[in-house]
């Protein structure tokens, strides 16, 4: 039988269904016989089985143990941190090396940041730079080579930034930047600055909300005529075919060694299609009309509160005749200076443009719906960040198919999609409208 | 930033990481206001927040809410079921279609079990057959059409049981095959069977441990003249060379975007090469020996001690020379009849044939170790299964290079890999010896 899922509960994952139990230590604790485990202040121990009031059965860095439980807090404890940001999954992620070779391997990705200090270069020689979430520290080092920044402060909050500082120091940048561990929320820089860098974006543009904490650095630390990259932002949708995701997930059912298995059908949908799949390599062929921007962001001045509930009328009108199995969504993201007549530097992760480590992400419906060329799709998207689990959202898609001789509607759909934790909703975004 | 992680979070995973907070209903619970779970009994709860001592805020099947403590099982407590077999965790993952598609969609292995029932078709015509694990009851199929045997008992534990016998029903094959849905440990069939099928095989062959569940069957159902499929299984291994994997995982940080990150390597090496990666596609030229046998399993006789330590020496011929990264395993099994002289089936997931689901397994040593035609590669491999998480096992290789004239040991090599939870081991085991 397989054993592939193994493979990946061997890697750390943030999302749904990876609440593990966790504890913080508060102390040291120096583990007084083999079965005890040793532990440091601040390390971040599993916590296998509540053995006892007093023991708990842990793992810690590959070795087994218990802990005394006066030692530790208990995430869940309501005195520790709101387990709601998921902070301690989300840092734990981005502190192996896994997430970063995936990331420093997306060229198109890296590259853009690089691009962006090439052009602007004789406008950030000299100046003050903030990387919020510098990782590895690469575009700390952009700024402070290419950029010939006179000064970097390069925020990390996962473990990673252990690392950071020797490699900024290997590469002979130690002078120029100032690696500082901790989150951005609670650090106080000496000064402000004059270039917020970062590199925050998710799964539909905003998921994981790191766009908060860029938010939050940038009301604190840059200057008023400071500049931010990306500097802005654009979300897009497009109605597209998928006819090799749904022959796969749910077309495979209806002949199997020559078996009919289709009564499996509904549910391979429901298991397959409940949440968007985040991994799509969408072909423009599959594009079925051109796509729209859905959500056009102003890094500089875009506000928390704009990003609770995003709404978004759509009308794409059809180009070419083929089974509409949902929608693809991705985004672009562009580099400016306001000293600058450059043309602006963009990063695009859409589909006519070299595959980026996000991809393109696709929304299937239910059924495949009939277009024809000159029919209209319209209707509405809307994302509702969980007001629970603060770096999750939902999108709601709904809309019809209307003919293009009398606008008739020939068809309608409707699909709340959560990213990744549900979250209970109004009505009028559960049920669909007439 | 990458948003992958979150995406393999989605699904039900078994293994390392993976220990959620789970309980079982005892009894059933309608809810009494909008904030309580409505379950039944049998239902496995996810725990998010134990929130007091009389309720905890949980979620099932998409839905949140507060379940009466009163009315569940905690899988922590002892008074429950093992947690050293996960089977919660391992049931739940066969109750998804996901591995199903997966193992439905690997040809060479469902065809082969395809192919036993037309190669011995003449053998199994009439006969009763007792399918474990039975899955989709793909196999209970085979033996009802392609094997015509008489009656077919389908044993299946995990939740896809209900639909098996719906399929089992559509395909009008509801005579001849009884769907059981139970464990095969607490089943009692009302007849001995001629003939046990089972796919049980995982990484290293054993991974899962299955096959304990298949002995048991054997031992409690098969007639003393019975017929077990596969009738037996070889594991194999080969020293191997693997430059692109050490090249995208060690070699990469030597220079990141013209930067030397050269300092991250040992902690690559300890964060990519810990585990063995499971899903290898060995090329066939990156063998630098012909593989060796490291354990035979005659599936009639095989008995579970035999399976708590496996111990085989090994001695390659190097054929090519190159860098030997470490050793890359795979497993064979056929399918026989003593009473027919047709050659016997088999599958083979080794690199000479077609990929199957399981792919090769690769197990990288810290550094590659320079190897020249005629060279020996000698040493042991040593198979300990977990004592405490009993579908777990580690995997110890020891040995040396040595060189073809005087036998010279060149250089050596010893590491432990778990799949997939660490265990404490003996010195033994740990240290390697001089």
């Amino acid at each position: 039988m397989a054993e592939k899922e193994a493979v990946q509960s061997d890697q750390q994952t943030l999302g749904d269904g990876d609440i593990e139990d966790l504890c913080v230590a508060v102390s040291d604790f120096a583990g007084l016989s083999d079965n005890e485990l040793q532990f440091s202040r601040g390390d971040k121990i599993e916590v296998l089985q509540k053995t006892s009031e007093h023991w708990w059965w842990s793992r810690l860095n590959g070795h087994f143990g218990y802990v005394p439980t006066n030692h530790v807090v208990s995430f869940s404890d309501s005195s520790f941190k709101q387990i709601s940001w998921q902070d301690c999954d989300y840092f734990e992620n981005y502190g192996t090396l896994k997430l970063h070779l995936e990331m420093l391997s997306d060229k198109p990705r890296t590259e853009a940041y690089k691009k962006a200090f090439e052009v602007y270069c004789r406008h950030t020689k000299d100046k003050v730079v903030l990387d919020i979430g510098c990782g590895t520290g690469i575009l700390s080092m952009f700024a402070a080579t290419v950029g010939q920044a006179a000064k970097v402060y390069a925020v990390e909050a996962s473990d990673i930034a252990h690392y950071t500082k020797s490699l900024v120091d290997k590469n002979g940048l130690g002078e120029q930047i100032t690696v500082i561990e901790g989150e951005m929320e609670n650090i106080v820089l000496p000064e402000k600055v004059d270039l917020i860098i970062s590199e925050w974006m998710g799964t539909m543009l905003l998921f994981e909300f790191m766009i908060e904490t860029v938010i939050l650095g940038r009301d604190k630390c840059l200057k008023e005529d400071g500049v931010i990259w990306p500097s802005e932002a654009q979300l897009y949708l497009a109605p597209c075919s998928a006819q090799s995701v749904y022959q796969a997930k749910v077309k495979a059912w209806d002949n199997v060694y020559g078996y009919d298995f289709s009564s499996l059908r509904e549910e391979a949908v429901k298991e397959f299609f409940y949440k968007p799949i985040y991994n799509h390599n969408l072909s423009d062929e599959d594009c079925l009309a051109e796509e729209t921007c859905i959500l056009q962001l102003n890094m500089k001045h875009v506000q928390i509160q704009d990003l609770e509930k995003i709404d978004k009328d759509f009308s794409f009108l059809v180009k070419k005749s083929g089974p509409l199995h949902g929608f693809c969504s991705w985004f672009s993201v562009g580099f400016s200076h306001p000293d600058s007549d450059s043309p602006m530097v963009v990063l695009s992760t859409g589909p006519k443009h070299s595959q980026t480590h996000w991809h393109q992400h696709l929304f299937m419906l239910d059924e495949p719906l009939s277009v024809a060329p000159d029919n209209e799709v319209t209707g509405r998207i809307t994302l509702i960040r969980n007001t629970e689990w603060r770096r999750h959202l939902t999108v709601i898609i709904q809309g019809q198919v209307l003919k293009s001789v009398n606008k008739e509607r020939i068809q309608s759909f409707h699909k709340v999609f959560p990213l990744w934790m549900d979250q209970v909703l109004k009505d009028e975004y559960i049920k669909p409208k007439d």
